[in-house]
């Protein structure tokens, strides 16, 4: 069965009813099929019909492809549009210091989690890459940009990335000391002004 | 005769008299002694021991440790410390974007260089990122730093480099767009004042 694109009306695939194991199961199809095809390839019915579930299940298990994605590929421990909803809430001008606050908070609950091997898959895999590039920029950080400035919003994300992306290399993988030791609120109130800028300031 | 701390006195070990032969028998054994004990474990006295030169042929070929860790480990197509010397040329206001300039004008000639392997290197190994971040960190970043701003110079030394390993992450391995293909005078302005702010100016 597996990438079954049109699957058959009436006939639902009673393999996995439902439960834990339909959630298990979709999320180890999701990691194939965003693997092949990409974050913008893959599709919702192209999962579902991997894991031999109904697409509706993907609704109901993860809210949609975005926490999917995030879920099966990225293992964050968190929705990303539930994430957008609670960075979006606050003062704007202090949007830089809360992105890096939250971003620092998760990820040191688990030491990193998967960013380091999330680094090395990178770094070993194109696919891996342009997955990550396309929801990190495009789903999550164009998504907050363009809420608060309408001047190159791609570029902003870009570069708002980039020192995202630094500081999970720093504090997880390199451990730069006293980079990695440091606490959340140095950090926040250091590298906040950095994203501030990238996201509604000036940046040349 | 550079750091040997004793070298048995008259007896130079004669196998590779000098020339290329000398320089690609230092590089290796570099590699392997800078794997084994780390940046600051690493002697020049071993490492010429592991070559079976003088310990002289490291000054003569290299100009000491630093660069010859640059070269053999980091790959670095130039001298760390003429690097310095040119970072530091010029007016402190614009040291940020400077480096920024510099760094992107030296890895962007070769599509990243060396940068995407030593990332999956050091994703992977912990001595290549421990000689990373001792590099990095102590005998670059914290040089310039020192020079410019007495204030917490290793916090400001991890900043830097959290943004500058963000960007290579960005432009040369996982690739954001626009930022992998946005020329570099565009990314020096909107990068350059981060750096600046964390070389002199306000960090909270």
């Amino acid at each position: 069965m597996s990438t079954a694109e049109q699957p058959t009306p009436g006939k639902r695939r009673g393999r996995r009813p439902g439960g834990q194991d339909t959630r298990a199961a979709l999320l180890d199809a999701a990691r194939q099929i965003f693997s092949e095809s990409g974050y913008e390839g893959a599709t919702v019915r192209a999962i579902a019909a991997r894991a031999g579930v109904d697409a509706a299940m993907v609704n109901h298990w993860f809210g949609g492809k975005e926490a999917l994605f995030g879920q099966a590929v990225l293992q964050l421990p968190f929705d990303p549009a539930e994430l957008l909803g609670q960075l979006m809430d606050g003062p704007v001008g202090d949007l830089g210091e809360r992105i890096v606050r939250r971003f620092l908070t998760v990820w040191d609950a688990t030491d990193g989690g998967a960013f380091p091997a999330l680094v090395r898959s990178i770094a070993s895999h194109e696919l891996a890459a342009l997955s990550l590039r396309d929801f990190l920029i495009r789903h999550v950080l164009e998504n907050v940009v363009k809420r608060v400035s309408p001047d190159r919003p791609e570029l902003r994300a870009s570069l708002c990335a980039s020192q995202m992306v630094g500081v999970g290399m720093g504090r997880y993988v390199a451990k730069f000391e006293p980079f990695s030791t440091t606490d959340v609120e140095t950090l926040a109130a250091a590298i906040g002004p950095t994203l501030q800028r990238y996201l509604t300031g000036d940046i040349g």
